[in-house]
């Protein structure tokens, strides 16, 4: 997301050519090799940038092996384009050996009839974890965890804790921690295997255990796991259920992931668009998803045009106006969006709330002022000269200091009042901002206008 | 970034009422509990929420011992501020224990003289290994980096490691991969602490050892980084230099933060803003920034006036065109945003490059096309019933599908040649799409106006 072209980038650029000039040439077994060399999370990165049509057939090159992941990688259409388009027996195949809190997510995708399969074909044990996480919300921390943990009593020492582990031979993918429980299954500390490998092995897990941690609950939101993952410097949490039983683990490469998908939810939510959208998502598809966010743009767009209207009588006789009226709108809305966007990224971040927003607000409204003050005044300069009429040009001035205060007072209250209602700033604050500021800019201009210019 | 409140929301929201209160009363004791029971983290955010005024008084109440860490946390600005009101004696104090990666971020803020004599309480060792650290740019690999590492070599057993590592006693953070070098420090492999644990204590290390992961670079940019991590689903990492030696390691509570980092850079530059940008600013210093910004604006608002300006003559005899043009801007920029938006991140993520572009392009004029009909219809007839005119609904149709065409041009187009000029599409990319959406959409309009408009 920064400027500098990194060689990675040129890498995937020179991919994405060699992939096109495939596709032209027809020579698609060329691809094979490529595929094969790359991780699967590259494989899903090249998966979306081919168009539709193309997919299938650079799909029926990826080798089988690394379908599983690569399906987990891809976004949501994506993804279930593909499965729709796979044989049962491979889908089957896909899902072997996939962690239980990837299957659970993907198992959501699948066709009935194969999840049945895949159920059957697990063991008994296996079945019930993935039930278990299956049975929680996919964006709380039940959704989010592993729990395949490996618990220790808090009375054996370590030298028997290290048995035990030789004993077992492998641990699941990503264990740093042991988790100490009570024999009822209640949790009470971790011990990290880095204590395990430096402390002496005569001493107690509980002599050594760490407790200083507050585990995780089970419906905890994924956001407030992420939260806490940062703010903590995790690397792996329990969770526990209401009465504090263990019930699994998180790692931080699944939290990593809700923290990518919220940052691209904000940016892609402020331009009325979904974060999980196919870029070559079918035309019909995307044309009535657009269609709604430009249809309650229009709305208020609308509402703007019928101010204007107010001063038809005006506008006939003093055209400047009609000129300059879209100066006055644009600054209006910039000035805005740069409150909304900060009070946006502060709400979200817990930085901003209604009690310092006050604060906030005699801020922007000084610098509103200043601002307003500044740009109108070489604004009223200009359109003094380019119209040869003081009086125009203090008015579009005041108009311009006007609309920055109302902009400031907009791009703080409309965000708040938003939270209030329950509604997703990022989601129809801009559309909400334009409008007020477009319907106090042409009213401020135009009602001057009327008042100080008409003969 | 999402809308429902969560609990934790409510509890930070909580927490700046009772702050607000305390500082209002004047009773600042009543919040020194309070500021004990928060980790550094959350003190950090509760910082940034105080206006700047009060900020002195609040950090004065902060437990010594969370001083290195909350200043770890707080965003570049307030930082300077904090770190310039603070004793020497104190901010030495506060770099002790501090990690090696974390105190070459630091340090570059202090004093020098604090800084000479932060290396000057340092053993040779740490001073070295900080110098190491400070000598790669802080946005690379080698300036994430961490070089405590623990290494160890391929020809002795699992038993004689453990018994390395129980002779040591401690490990550094965050350890859960040893390193295995050759005798000339080049880097061969990774031993987990899990193996070491589960393995037979008898295998020799070479054995055992994971090879297959790829050291990174020292010189590897930050986002590359990141990216690696995020596809690999890493949780550390080697760097080596480029005659392959072990230097560091990089681990996964370091990359969350430039993945953080990266993307509220893309949200805040999109407005213009700058990321670690304090909240509560002096108003002199944000004016000025945004002044910058909108002083950008006006120019290309300008240039949208002037297109106007050509037509002076048949608005002052149809005034419903002044009326309806902002309408007709207003769609032409939302659509490019739209479109504008999904190429800033398909070019972010490396989903869209020069060679896939020409198909999104296609698609985008799709979809341009079909809303531009569908809303240009509904826009034309309430045109025809407001105004009383069939041409002149007919006219704002014709512009809208034109405007609409012209948008998906510029916002496929523009980050593409953003992009060629190393030019980051975030910043500047909104500004230039709406100068043109606006010139098409007021040329298109008001030309087919003066076309078949005029008596």
């Amino acid at each position: 997301m920064s400027e500098p072209a990194t060689s990675e980038e040129n890498e995937m650029e020179a991919r994405l050519a060699y992939l096109d000039e495939a596709l032209e040439s027809g020579r698609m077994r060329r691809l094979k090799p490529m595929l094969h060399a790359l991780h699967p999370a590259e494989i899903a990165l090249l998966l979306e940038s081919v168009p539709r049509a193309k997919r299938e057939v650079v799909w029926s090159l990826v080798p089988e092996e690394d379908h599983g992941e690569t399906l987990l990688h891809v976004n949501d259409e994506v993804r279930s384009e593909l499965i729709e388009a796979m044989d049962h027996s491979v889908l089957l195949a896909a899902t072997e050996g996939m962690p239980i809190d990837d299957l659970a997510d993907f198992i959501e995708d699948l066709p009935d009839q194969v999840t049945r399969e895949v159920l059957r074909s697990m063991d008994v044990q296996n079945r019930e974890r993935l039930e278990a996480v299956m049975s929680y919300p996919s964006d709380s921390a039940g959704g989010l965890m592993n729990n395949d943990t490996i618990t220790v009593r808090p009375d054996v020492t370590l030298d028997v804790v290290g048995r035990y582990l030789r004993q077992r031979g492998t641990l699941p993918e990503d264990t740093n921690t042991l988790f100490v429980v009570s024999r009822y299954g209640r949790y009470l500390g971790m011990l990290t295997l880095a204590k395990l490998v430096t402390l002496d092995p005569e001493r107690d897990v509980s002599e050594v255990m760490d407790t200083d941690l507050e585990a995780l609950t089970v419906d905890m939101p994924a956001a407030q796991v992420a939260k806490r993952f940062q703010d903590l410097d995790l690397i792996s949490a329990p969770v526990v259920d209401p009465d504090g039983r263990l019930v699994g683990r998180i790692t931080i490469d699944d939290v990593v992931d809700v923290i990518r998908d919220e940052a691209e939810h904000s940016i892609m939510t402020m331009a009325g668009l979904d974060e999980e959208e196919d870029v070559f998502a079918p035309i019909a598809r995307s044309a009535r998803r657009r269609a709604v966010w430009l249809g309650a743009n229009l709305f208020t767009a609308f509402l703007a045009a019928q101010v204007v209207g107010l001063f038809e009588a005006t506008l006939s006789q003093v055209v400047a106006l009609a000129v300059l009226m879209p100066i006055v709108a644009s600054m209006g809305g910039i000035g805005g969006s740069q409150t909304l966007t900060l009070m946006i990224r502060g709400l979200s971040l817990g930085q901003i709330g209604f009690s310092n927003a006050r604060t906030l607000l005699v801020k922007e409204l000084a610098v509103a002022v200043i601002n307003g003050l500044l740009w109108g005044a070489v604004v009223g300069v200009i359109a003094e000269v380019w119209f040869g009429n003081a009086v125009l040009g203090l008015i579009i001035a005041v108009a311009l200091v006007i609309n920055q205060i109302g902009a400031a007072v907009a791009g703080v209250g409309i965000p708040l009042a938003m939270k209030k209602m329950n509604i997703d700033p990022a989601l129809a604050g801009s559309v909400v901002l334009t409008t007020i500021t477009d319907v106090i800019g042409f009213s401020a201009f135009l009602g001057l206008g009327t008042l100080f210019l008409l003969d």
